[in-house]
């Protein structure tokens, strides 16, 4: 299998355009951790690839946590005396603290500012908000707006409604060779937000609908959830089929600019350590590792002491290094086709690592194999030597990302060069004590 | 517990002053590895603190060694033709080589020349010698005056004695909550010499009376000894009990203006090794971290492989960086208030973290627990960072110091969360198999 | 036992002189894998070493390669129109490809070239190639030679037999105190090339003979095989015995002017690996140390997954490093006598860390030993250090060269600590479950 065909058009540059404007058509929806504008993404979604849409209703207790009540909103605007509405949730929805509770009065300057939030330091954008276990409301604006505000009454209308309901979530699950599976967990709650976290949304979505096309070793299961509640319903509704996760990545704030950041899993060698580390190693741009940290998106979840599973995190810039993070400047010219097809590629190798690592034992291995009268010593250096590192380290203990590792060698070359000794005889694949390969 | 409370007295900046102070006052006189110098300064020690006094008969056979008869000095000179006191002991008890044998004679300069020690490289200082194991007698001057000694007899008296007697230690047990103990280990032999070691021997006074007052986890033993054999006779008076030290510093040398450094045990990873490199790290001015070399002070005893116990060493400039080691040079204008103040706290913050280092263990360790609701997001960053630390590796298997290495926060910040935590009922501490806190 | 006394004759600077005399001797013998040109070279060797030469028949299967029929060659040539011999196999072995098949034959030069080789990029040199495992036959010329070549018809004679006979090797075997056994192999396969490999026949034979005059701990087994095959088919005829080989080294290319380079053990970790390491970390110019790749002589077949022997490997300029290898550049003008004698006492170093490389117990492990009353107390500072590390570490768990290791001591000054130790009766050296030192 090559998940990466980079001749297809699935992972040539196109698909960064693909990305792109699915997160175009995403982008004005309000979104939240729960309500009407997630459904209506996931529903987009659904156009794209076979998606299960879960409702879990309000007041579920998931471990040490509850689903909250469901939030929808309609309209929510500010208006002057003269009724202009200076503040106007139909401009953008980040404009009202998401989760605010439904409010119409009509309140003098002072009072209303203790419901205005802006960003004194960034006085032209206007900062995202939100309110989920506070009973609250409130607006965001600019911090030029705020100092233009003249004293006097202003009327504030927020049609919002926080009920019973339900939280909704989107589960991709696509099928492969074996059970084993491979998580991409992704975060689907902000409203207007591109890089967090439409980026992670569109570069998800394509990579299940490629991955549905290409053969596999692995299931791939792919959620679209809201952040934090969203990874612990899942876990808590899924704890007994959590074994089955190989490995996963937390995709989040991949479509800017910056260069690829790679957070390993809180066990900091898992497999996905090690093949993201290979592939960004490897990388004409060179990517940063960084050690975990519990703070972050929802690997927090999936890496707490009680899963303690192998995620890690694959982001661009990360969250906290870049000033557009959680205001109005996070748009859609903060990210790029070339960013986002540069991710997409870049997962799918990943992936390519994780599908073809496998771990070979040398039937041979007293002495190397006569490689002459076989046929196997290649012209090119890096071929010849890849074929003597396998076989040398293929003792049942070294996996070929191992091989690759040690070996400084790209893991395509040692992967090929082990298809190549296994199709001669002189390697067979290691199984476990019951046949199974393992 | 709060061992270093800085808005009290005891260990404010006049905490050196007080060292000091009780420095200069034994600064005079002539200890030796026994007789009456020894408890001469034990009496005074024990003004200050409870002191056990121990005396250990000569001929005692302790391991490889034998306790020796004991020194005992009232006056000692060399007078010139015009019986003027050329060197004379009553002004600085370095003029005698430690342990000479008596002697009254009449010599020539050539013959008393071989009795003669100076340093021809520092001429203007006075050595400090010792015969402890070899029958003999000397005397020290500074090369500068050698030089200028005329031909002719010198009349040379050491009015000394060299007889079955005892060697002399002292102990100030400390007791805390449990019968675990830290040891400070102090060397307290030599006569007029300020850094080697009343340094040790001001800090260790100070440190016994201060942890008198506070409530501690650990027992703390204070050991007022002679170097080498002091050590080897304790280690073998009190073999049956060493298992009980869970940690331990010799204190030699902490007086000086240089840096901090800290020389760790045997072990290399013994826990006090762990909390002397979060301290020194975390500190204004670095401090330096050697390996264990068993070249040194009585950490060579306690870490010798027999016994291997956790014990490192604390001081400032190690003892061969410095000209004025072992010479007149180290008197009372070589130490500092500042520099002992500074050595009282580092000290004192190391047993913090040994006091307050927990293994603990998350309640809720499915996804985090959710704080909001209990009030516990705290409004600083590094508190908010230290509390999903804490929560994310209180696995039963990190301890506080683990997590403030692998967070690099300091020490004292995760433990406040995770007594935050301990209290909020998110974590228990771990314990042992019989229901014991380990 | 000092195996490297060097105001001995065998290791001064004499050795090299004596080494590059015997590679002249050899330099023109047409050696190949098989054959009689290996027979004589093994025949010479013979007078200076006790040898035991070892025929084994073509065809016999050695795992999974079969001994090749045997090549011999008695002349070969190319000639001109005018008859004149202008590649001449009398003049150098190099121009005849090795293992060609008999040829007599006219050629026009267009079907000639087929059969010729050269190196453009090194326009004067005479490339070194063989076609052991393919039946063809072929000459070696410099590339300027070629350009000059005129158009026109060619006599090409190979007057070479290639038919069932034997593959033949050397071996020597130095009995010392133990029956376990330190490896050296040698391949003594190439043509007139002087570094690569008659430097390792060179430096093997002095070795050996020097060795058999010593007192030693280990026997010493010299292999002079063929490249690869040789290897092999030793391996496969002595599987038995392989569990008493405790190091081994092949040696190659050690005879130009660069640095040493030592190649670790496929374990990496191998005590061999540690010896050279510390040789050549102490040496005066210093040396390169490389982890192992299966890319190399004759440690890839020792390094075998099946075997994984501790066999490292002892060169100058590694193989792909200079520009003479496999060319007529490398004659006995790019090998010095100096550079020889200094393999020879590195690789003698190595051999005497192994010989004294042992683990005691400190018999008074409480405390310090009294040195003084033993009057073991040495001036140097080296030798007190040594001392005190060597009965700090004696613990059983460490052997002399971990002691040199930690302490940066050379592992002489540790050595002869131990030796004074152990003679005073403060060491035993650590014995097995049966009583067996080990």
């Amino acid at each position: 299998m090559n998940l990466n065909d980079q001749s297809g058009s699935a992972s040539g540059p196109e698909i960064g355009v693909e990305i792109h404007s699915l997160m175009t058509e995403l982008f004005p929806i309000c979104r939240s951790i729960t309500g009407d504008g997630f459904r209506k993404t996931l529903g987009i979604l659904g156009r794209h690839i076979p998606l299960t849409v879960h409702e879990v209703p309000s007041g579920t207790r998931v471990f040490d946590w509850t689903v909250p009540k469901e939030w929808n909103i309609r309209d929510a605007f500010i208006k002057d005396r003269k009724g202009k509405r200076i503040v106007d949730f139909q401009r953008s929805n980040l404009h009202v603290v998401s989760y605010s509770l439904p409010v119409r009065a009509i309140l003098p300057l002072a009072e209303l500012k203790r419901h205005l939030h802006t960003l004194p330091g960034q006085p032209d954008l206007v900062p995202y908000k939100t309110a989920y276990y506070s009973e609250d409301w409130g607006f965001c604006l600019s911090h030029r707006q705020l100092l233009g505000l003249e004293e006097g009454d202003y009327e504030v209308v927020i049609d919002s409604t926080l009920e019973d309901g339900s939280l909704t979530y989107g589960e991709s699950y696509v099928k492969g060779a074996t059970e084993d599976e491979i998580l991409v967990s992704i975060h689907a709650c902000h409203p207007s937000l591109a890089n967090d976290n439409l980026s992670g949304v569109g570069l998800a979505t394509m990579l299940a609908r490629h991955l549905g096309s290409a053969e596999r070793r692995f299931s791939y299961r792919f959620l679209f959830i809201p952040g934090t509640i969203g990874a612990i319903t899942w876990l808590c509704l899924n704890e007994g089929k959590l074994g089955k996760i190989k490995a996963g990545l937390v995709v989040a704030g991949a479509g800017d600019g910056g260069d690829v950041t790679y957070q390993r899993s809180r066990r900091g060698d898992a497999e996905i350590d090690w093949a993201a580390a290979h592939v960004l190693g490897h990388a004409a741009r060179p990517g940063r590792l960084l050690d975990f940290r519990p703070y972050g998106y929802d690997e927090r979840q999936y890496c707490s002491p009680g899963f303690d599973l192998p995620v890690g995190r694959f982001s661009r810039t990360p969250f906290g290094e870049y000033p557009e993070y959680h205001t109005s400047g996070d748009d859609m010219t903060f990210v790029s086709a070339g960013s986002l097809a540069d991710s997409f590629r870049k997962i799918l190798d990943i992936f390519e690592v994780l599908e073809g690592n496998r771990t070979y034992r040398n039937v041979n291995p007293k002495g190397e194999p006569q490689l002459g009268r076989r046929g196997l010593y290649a012209a090119e250096d890096e071929k010849n030597l890849a074929t003597l590192w396998v076989l040398n380290l293929s003792d049942g203990g070294h996996s070929l990302l191992d091989i690759a590792e040690r070996s400084a060698l790209p893991f395509e070359t040692v992967r090929e060069a082990a298809r190549i000794l296994e199709k001669a005889g002189l390697l067979v694949e290691r199984t476990g004590p019951d046949g199974v390969k393992t």
